[in-house]
């Protein structure tokens, strides 16, 4: 591998464009790039592959997003590389994704030179004109640029790079390939003018909300996903602990603090949730809500009853104290500022409910296994560094009833509840922290999306985990809208044949408690390359998952 | 099923939008429609499974787009149907390539109901705003609404597929969940006005036209694939035998007339195809171009050596003789009147190559497999009613040489070029001609993206042969860029165990002419269900491929 400083040689000058590209994703941490090239794309892929950045290569576009994407929730930014339309517009809902769930993606596409351009042609994968792709990318990221300039490519690097890390959204970046190796006469860098609380109103609201804690009777802390991709895991565990606040999370946010610490509760979600949680939040007369989305799956679908008067709320797009609104005040200056004022109620709050409620797990060998079975007895097997991502339906809402601890991490796309996710996510998973165990959850339907990208975990020999819960079809969708459908039907496969298809990774079938077990016993001391178990459910539903069905069945027939 | 009349039952009154869409989509001929459901799409699934329409499950949204595609191109309109974005902003590559290739795709999603929206709240499934996805398919398609105001739901609707049926293009429907059962006072029908060519325009371009051909020393036709999507083969091929003028097809429109009639000499393709066509046509003195897409690969990668003084082009968005340009005038107004004119050279044109080169096959049992080897054998297989689909790279260069002949029809993303392309185009083609054999070429880059479809080949037992050409990883841009990029490897499927894996179809695995002739046999006469021949082949790439290759190596490196 060359070092980027060697891309200082192409011309002798300075770094190409496309090497100042390579140099700035490493300043800010991406070390992989997942991706699948083509031609539009081959010079800079030429770039990458000798460059210290490893290129992850996938068996389609849109699993290189979704393994980018959870790259970038693990690891900080993360970064993919297509080509032009037919590998960037495969893309659109993987990005779209990390846009809603805030996850910063870099995304990189080639795109044709512009001396093809001159006459207009229609050259290959072109979809309306040359600006389509841009156009289209422009609905789904926070920023984007097109590096066709080189007197301004180094500062539009700059720029885009900065805004992917400070919105913590996805970004794009369309190189023509003729001007991979152009090396403009570089200029001043770009910097992202810094922005400043201003003083007065984050003193002010700080001060508020300290006061509103103090006098509190029942004060609670609910955190957020925004606490996790912006690093604020510390301070907020500061904040409970030197005001002794009890901890909920939302259901994207679950994992951000660690599930065993002594003052964390569980997830809140409503009328879905574990009543005693449910009952302590909402019977408090102080919710801080910390960097949290207010999505109707966060709040129970709307089952959430918080009253506004008593919720203090502050994301990194706004901060609102019951009924008013501060402006300019950022997520992490307010959460230090409050640190550091230590606001302690006067009176004692009643106990929480944060006694760790893992119950003791019984196997009951023969039993046919269920899903809420299988996620207690994985529970169980959760320690130390451990990764768990879960797919959406039945997957999460069962999964809600683990518990992570220590390092172990949950990862879900518990907002935007894109069927697939799971799989690839693993593949970003593994790349990112290559020592932890990284388990994904995820359903038969949402594996028959995108699961063959096991076979990117076979190739490198990840030591992954992926169950599929196998519960016949979209299970989540007769209970959403009961009736025999015949389009929540799938054609059933033999899941654990997969590792042999591939050429890599064990396979496992499980019909009861008793060989769920010894499969995942297995699994787990295998470090040589990922297993794959094919867990054949009972058709009963999580809890939660029957509660949301009920309260769903109207809405969703349009009534 | 009940009858589309029945939905005017529903209120009593007349039809609800989801029962008029329903009943539009039949009028325009659509008798099933691909997809996935999911909750916002959920009640206009419900009214589609109980309608006459077929709703033919995917395992992935993308591949739905794509079988859409291919039931577009063979049966003359195609419909998808998937969920809000999720499922959405999954199919935005498919549907750029419709666009891209002119192929009537109706997409119809779902999205939340207006009364959920009232607060702005952040439902599931949610990018930006309510208006992204919308955003996003304004750029990919021809047209498209929003049917949320029973006012003007039913004349959108007849807007919409109207637009979609004369541009040949996608266009998007957007249903909110809640507007699915609403009966608006039904209003006129929306008519699209009628285009009617300028008539003097017409009979001044027609008649120069028939005057060039009568004093053509050496008049060429060369038909592209809008022939094919506007319902013209008759009339072209009326104007070539009355006058006597040979034929040659773009790669795009190959298959749009049977390539054994006697005037057919075969694919234009400039420095990249057979000499002796090339010859002839870049020799004519008229080159008369009917719906022609005049794209990079079209024209053998700019190796075509068409003098404009020598050529009439006329395509479905311009009519242009020599150097000049004539106004409204509507392609197929402008081929009837040539017809009716019956032009015919007055001299005798120079003997074309039209002898149908199909060289006798001899086979060598034991001689590994190459790629041409295995079109030549396919070649001798084709008869009657078959569809051949090629996949791009290898798949498509080496399939030109295939002879399309009877009712025999050949499809390929030949100018958008999205890998992943054939399987689930075969699932279109199969449910569109059920009595056809449909036969795809693929390669394992290809496979791996979206071969996955093959279990809903399965699900139905559709007689298709799905030949995985395994040329060891992304083999194409090996040519295009010589060098042992790591990039290009992929991870070896033994994908002949896929059958056994999705539980139907049968699976074969050849490395011989003789291996591949059995298979071929044996595929060829099974109709019980879908066949997939994994053909590990020679590393020998086809003629044409090695010349593109040889010509394109400067650009893709950006030069």
């Amino acid at each position: 591998m060359k070092d980027v400083a060697e891309y200082r040689d192409l011309s002798g000058a300075g770094l190409s464009i496309g090497g100042y590209l390579l140099e700035r994703l490493q300043d800010h941490g991406v070390g992989h790039v997942f991706g699948i090239p083509g031609d539009y794309v081959l010079s800079f892929y030429t770039m990458l592959e000798e460059s210290p950045i490893e290129a992850v290569g996938c068996t389609r576009e849109d699993c290189a997003g979704f393994a980018a994407d959870a790259y970038a929730r693990v690891h900080g930014m993360g970064a993919l590389c297509v080509t032009y339309c037919v590998g960037g517009l495969s893309v659109c809902n993987s990005v779209a994704g990390a846009y809603a769930e805030k996850s910063p993606v870099v995304m990189i596409t080639g795109s044709p030179g512009l001396r093809e351009r001159i006459h207009n042609p229609l050259l290959h994968h072109m979809v309306r004109n040359w600006r389509t792709q841009y156009d289209v990318f422009e609905k789904l990221c926070v920023a984007g640029a097109e590096l066709s300039d080189p007197l301004t490519a180094f500062r539009e690097i700059d720029r885009v790079l900065a805004t992917c890390k400070r919105f913590s959204r996805p970004v794009y970046l369309e190189i023509p390939r003729d001007m991979v190796h152009v090396v403009p006469n570089a200029g001043p860098r770009f910097e992202l003018p810094k922005v400043q609380s201003d003083p007065e109103a984050l003193e002010e609201a700080a001060e508020e909300t300290a006061a509103r804690i103090r006098a509190a009777r029942q004060p609670v802390l609910l955190l957020g996903v925004e606490v996790h991709r912006f690093g604020l895991q510390d301070l907020a565990l500061r904040l409970a602990e030197s005001a002794g606040i009890p901890i909920a999370a939302t259901m994207l946010g679950k994992g951000v603090v660690p599930e065993t610490h002594p003052l964390y509760m569980g997830l809140y979600e409503g009328a879905l949730g574990r009543a005693e949680v449910t009952k302590y939040v909402e019977g408090s007369d102080c919710v801080l809500m910390l960097g949290t989305f207010m999505t109707d799956i966060n709040l129970g679908i709307y089952t959430a009853n918080l009253s506004l008067g008593d919720c203090i709320y502050a994301t990194s797009e706004e901060l609102r104290v019951r009924r008013h609104h501060y402006h300019g005040v950022r997520l992490e200056d307010f959460l230090k500022r409050l640190v550091d004022k230590a606001p302690r109620p006067t009176q004692s709050p009643p106990p929480a409910p944060t006694e760790s409620s893992q119950r003791e797990f019984t196997l009951q060998p023969d039993e046919a296994l269920s899903v809420t079975r299988l996620i207690e007895r994985l529970d169980e097997q959760l320690s130390g560094d451990t990764v768990v991502i879960a797919d959406i339906g039945d997957s999460l809402f069962a999964s809600t009833e683990l518990t992570t601890h220590g390092s172990t991490e949950f990862i879900s796309p518990a907002y935007y509840t894109s069927m697939g996710f799971a799989t690839p996510a693993t593949l970003g998973a593994c790349v990112a922290r290559p020592e932890a165990r990284v388990v994904a959850l995820v359903g038969d339907g949402a594996f028959q999306m995108t699961g063959m990208e096991f076979s990117s975990l076979a190739r490198r020999g990840a030591k992954a985990v992926v169950i599929v819960m196998d519960n016949g079809g979209y299970h989540t969708e007769r209970l959403l809208h009961p009736g025999d459908y015949r389009f929540n039907s799938i054609q059933p496969w033999a899941f654990s044949q997969i590792p042999e298809l591939v050429g890599g990774g064990k396979g496992y079938e499980v019909r009861t408690e008793g060989e769920f077990d010894a499969a995942l016993r297995a699994a787990w001391a295998d470090d040589s390359g990922p297993s794959l178990i094919h867990a054949r459910l009972t058709g009963e539903p999580s809890q939660a998952l029957r509660k949301l069905g009920a309260r769903m069945q109207r809405t969703v027939v349009g009534e």
